[in-house]
């Protein structure tokens, strides 16, 4: 088997480019093909969320390719969530007890900027942009793409083509279409869908409210959050149902109609956006959707990576993270099968899927954690207990947040299934108030253990 | 509002031969498209289920139409799993501890013919045969068609259209791919498929065994079923993996072959079937599936029912007397709003897709049960537990398979969560030795009662 084998990557998005660059580490021909324009030349920001969520799985991926020293450079460290009251009240529930746990606010395009520059220093490493994917002949191996600028389709043929091209994906619609296997698919939209709106810097510059944190208003059927860029500004997402509730984007047709909205439910973030109507009503409202399916592959020569094969819901800031994590493994694989494509695709799937999936609906868990639960004194009393815990036992305890997010060395189904059964105990003993707040730590860790695990056996019995 | 109103039928398999009737009894004129061939005239049962488990719930249609006298002499009552051993030894584990209750064995085509009939007595009520749904204007009502008799396309327009075409459905299709709204769909294979067998009768037209029963041979990873028919023979079922295992539909290419696998794993059936080779390669294999899909209607246009809106996975039984509960549920939810479509279409959807999606999950639940659990001593125990509960208390207790198959009058969503809950408890008692099988059966029942209300507090719990 040679290194001088060629590989397509269809889509740069930040899963495309980073899959290019450590393919292209490893010696492949990587050709990429991208619909849109270079995001380092074009402002084509619209439509999708502007910063996100970095954690310790994406940082696991930044560490493998060399560049975390220039991923962290862009981030902004979010240190808990500054929940705001209806009357403008706000409190700081940290991500965890341990102080070096943390998540990240990160450009969408400063990062891709970075992979993308990062990939083409790679002389085996070429980019094509504005050529748009239309369909993968899955059983020959070869790609058929129109080129936005000439107008021209070509077909490409490669060794293996691998599709990061996104929850829109070509190459799983030709999966789909094909009707060659048996393909399970799933899309699954919410109720709710999202518009991103903005704090502005102050006139000099600085961040009108607290930096180094993720702001929520949680409101029960919607909320609104924002998170730090470092140009001072913050991006705000107001996430809400279509046409549900006395509010809904389907009847917020007017300024007026859209002030009142704000003036009654989130009046301390009203004031610091005195553009927010303009916003509105430029922006447009996107839809929120899950996408499984399977197989990922077909026989040795293609493959769907990242959103392509699993996109998620933004709520648990696992979406990059988990399109990361997957080329992390994929390269873990390939360590031990390269040269042949069949195993190396299959033990990538089977290893992989059952954790792709568990983030997909642990995203779903958290969006009624986020819009609802975070406001109510029991949860926050369970929170304040997790704290504790992580602090006075930092290597004994891990909430359910940080077993997704800070425990890069373990799966997100097992992150689930214990962080679930936690999460059970703790909000079980509280109600039956066989544990207090001001009992022994050590005792209310002995319970919650105990029942943690009562809850999983009961879960495993059959 | 008229009843001269017009509606079209796509598909006049069980659910659209019953809705067709239903519709002409109310007064509707009825236009009913079927791609296949009159199945009272041409054998075309290839491919689909012989036979299938009628219950309570399709009974309740049956009684809503009249038809409940002709159905039941269609049926032949099935008390029980025959359970065979790869010894040949057998037992019979009842359906419930109710001698009232049981299921029964029915011919789809006999079942079908009858609907077809008494739909065709309504002067009001038309079926047309070769003519296959292409797509469907769901914006304006109207469906494209293909006879296949002419080869000519022609248009139908109606006041509503109601596609029942199963669970390749040409309306939910449309839906698909018209993105004209977010249409929220899932389609999820198993990776085993299925073959029909048979079991032929004696020379003088007996059963060559034991006639009212559900026969299994569950053999962990894969599993043979027998169902009787009136004629004296059984419809055989092999449910097996394609791929994986050392027995499967892939490898399973030579008459030797197969006969080795069955004279290793079912000794007894294959002494049955002289003619298992012959139908072994004459059968195709089939795949099994689940659908789920979300909005089932457009505005007040169109609407799917039946496997169309909810293909389940046979195991359950229930496939058939789900798309007949559809039916039934339809016509209460029109007795409250006949005039406003829109609001007949949401109304039902609203209330019959979380009882849809139960029966799904708990369609797949049994295929563990059936394959492997139900040879297992500690489920044993527990049905035998049930059995007891339920003949010495009829009133008080009922097992997940009662709940689901003779309760029609509860939901399958409420049968769904009591019951999972009750096995949980039973089994979760058994293995703590909380309960004994030689126990008081009053003392049995407030334990299973008070760990089944635990078990539901604790899932509630947020």
């Amino acid at each position: 088997m040679s290194k001088q084998q060629n590989v397509i990557i269809i889509g740069a998005g930040l899963c495309g480019s980073l899959l290019a660059l450590r393919m292209g580490q490893r010696g492949y021909r990587v050709s990429v093909f991208e619909m849109r324009p270079d995001l380092r030349k074009v402002d084509i920001s619209a439509g999708r969320s502007i910063n996100l969520a970095f954690s310790d799985r994406g940082n696991k991926a930044m560490k493998l390719v060399g560049l975390e020293d220039k991923a962290q450079a862009l981030s902004i460290p979010m240190h808990g969530r500054m929940i705001h009251d209806k009357e403008g009240n706000t409190f700081q529930s940290n991500y965890s007890g341990r102080t070096h746990e943390y998540i990240n606010s990160i450009s969408r395009g400063d990062l891709n900027s970075l992979l993308l520059n990062e990939a083409e220093r790679h002389e085996n490493v070429n980019i094509y942009f504005n050529k748009k994917c239309k369909s993968v002949d899955f059983e020959n191996t070869s790609a058929l793409f129109k080129d936005y600028e000439t107008k021209l389709e070509f077909t490409e043929n490669a060794d293996i083509i691998i599709a990061t091209d996104g929850a829109g994906s070509a190459l799983r619609k030709s999966y789909f279409l094909g009707k060659k296997f048996l393909f399970s698919f799933s899309q699954d939209y919410l109720s709710h869908g999202y518009k991103e709106l903005s704090i502005l810097p102050t006139k000099s510059g600085d961040y009108k409210t607290h930096k180094n944190a993720l702001h929520i208003w949680p409101r029960g059927d919607f909320m609104l959050i924002a998170l730090p860029n470092l140009d001072g500004s913050f991006t705000v997402t107001l996430f809400l149902s279509y046409s549900e509730g006395e509010y809904n984007f389907d009847n917020l047709t007017t300024p007026e109609r859209v002030e009142t909205f704000f003036h009654k439910e989130f009046p301390d973030a009203l004031e610091l956006m005195p553009n927010l109507t303009q916003d509105f009503f430029e922006n447009p409202t996107a839809a929120l959707g899950t996408v499984k399916c399977s197989p990922w592959h077909y026989k040795g020569n293609t493959l769907l990576m990242g959103d392509a094969a699993h996109a998620i819901v933004p709520f648990y800031g696992q979406g990059m993270n988990a399109a990361f994590e997957d080329v992390v493994e994929f390269d873990a694989i390939l360590d031990d099968h390269e040269g042949d494509w069949q195993t190396v695709f299959e033990r990538y799937e089977n290893h992989r899927k059952k954790d792709t999936d568990a983030i997909a609906d642990l995203a779903l868990d958290n969006f009624l954690e986020m819009r609802d639960h975070v406001a109510h004194p029991v949860f926050q009393e369970k929170r304040k207990i997790e704290m504790a815990l992580e602090k006075e036992f930092p290597t004994k305890y891990s909430s359910k947040y940080s077993l997704v997010t800070f425990n890069e060395n373990i799966g997100y189904q097992e992150a689930m299934l214990k962080g679930r059964a936690q999460d059970k105990a703790i909000l079980s003993l509280l109600k039956n108030q066989s544990i207090t707040p001001s009992e022994n730590l050590n005792s209310i860790l002995k319970k919650v253990q105990q029942e943690t695990e009562n809850i999983l056996n009961l879960n495993s019995a059959f």
